[in-house]
């Protein structure tokens, strides 16, 4: 598996957020866009949001900004997300669903051609306009649409052999909701997703906000 | 809102997984485990495990590692893993379904105890043994339970009227699903969960791969 620079990652990770924060400000009308307005509207410090935004290769100028529609573009073309990127969906549970219809995914070109699932009752059917296909075909399926991308949502049980699968296939990209630590080859990439991390932020940070509440502020 | 330690936020995303993996190698006997170890498993560099972990204030022996069972309370102290916190889910939807039937979070503590949804047809029903309860009710049903943790996963278009009965209901943090950047007094928590940023992560590391396919190994 690819090692990911984990420098950058936080950064990466922030860019979608960004996006949707300038393509608002975009509608509003805004031409320029200054770092320190968007760390107003996304609660984080101005510096961290140059150093994020620097890694796309934009450069804001003094006392102006950042031009909203090169700004715009330079995070798509850094994230690739200017081309659209046909994927296959493994599992049309309910996680599974709830991505095929998560409306961002489609402005950042994200495009679900099919997904697969072994439930007979979903085969041939179309969930949120993704037709869902019988597992067994998922290998020559994925070939035939030369698709590169998975995202995986199967039953945390299924989800080494789905993916052995899916490489078989010619996938070279995994979107891995299970907590499965998948074992892949060298030049297959995994992006694991985990839910809790989430919750750690959370709890993490309500705490953080009890100790504050609890101490008198400082003269 | 609490504006979080943004310098932390990549360490405290990375605990769940090292507490994953560190709880499995317990299972296999281990007494003491590295950060080296850790750092294979997980695909990461050994200092920046060893930086992640510092920050629960544990600190490994020479040679030996850290003690498995003081590592895994560390972790879990840090994060407030230790306790029970009960939380109400907000939206029985897909992804509302998918968080309601996550095993991961009872692990973490994290104990739904109620849903509220306004669909008369999942009313009064039980979703992976979650009781769904009507939506109108919720203010003072919080109120009931003392619930200070809400997870929101209600449409976007009703995302901030919700997040308005919470606050008014005593909640303290809110997981965040929608895509809404809610607005909510200073000392509510929002952790607002962006599943853009995994594909962002997925599309540049594939990218990264990509290109050093295409370059010839340095000599």
């Amino acid at each position: 598996m690819i090692k990911q620079k984990i420098s950058a990652a936080p950064s990466i990770r922030r860019l979608p957020s960004y996006l949707h924060t300038i393509k608002q400000l975009q509608r509003e009308g805004d031409e320029y866009i200054s770092g320190t307005v968007i760390a107003q509207e996304l609660n984080l410090e101005p510096i961290q949001v140059r150093k994020d935004l620097a890694i796309t290769g934009i450069i804001g100028k003094p006392k102006r900004g950042y031009p909203v529609g090169a700004l715009i573009s330079a995070i798509e073309q850094f994230l690739r997300w200017d081309l659209v990127q046909d994927t296959v969906l493994v599992g049309a549970g309910n996680l599974g669903t709830a991505l095929m219809g998560y409306g961002e995914f489609q402005l950042h070109g994200l495009n679900i051609v099919a997904a697969f699932d072994k439930n007979p009752e979903k085969i041939g059917k179309d969930i949120r306009g993704v037709r869902v296909l019988p597992v067994d075909t998922m290998e020559i399926q994925i070939r035939n649409f030369k698709v590169k991308i998975a995202i995986l949502t199967v039953p945390s049980p299924s989800a080494q052999e789905t993916a052995d699968i899916l490489v078989r296939a010619g996938i070279e990209g995994i979107w891995n909701f299970t907590n499965v630590k998948l074992k892949v080859p060298e030049d297959v990439v995994v992006q694991k997703e985990d839910l809790s991390s989430g919750y750690a932020m959370l709890c993490v940070t309500m705490n953080t906000a009890r100790e504050s509440r609890s101490q008198p502020p400082k003269a």
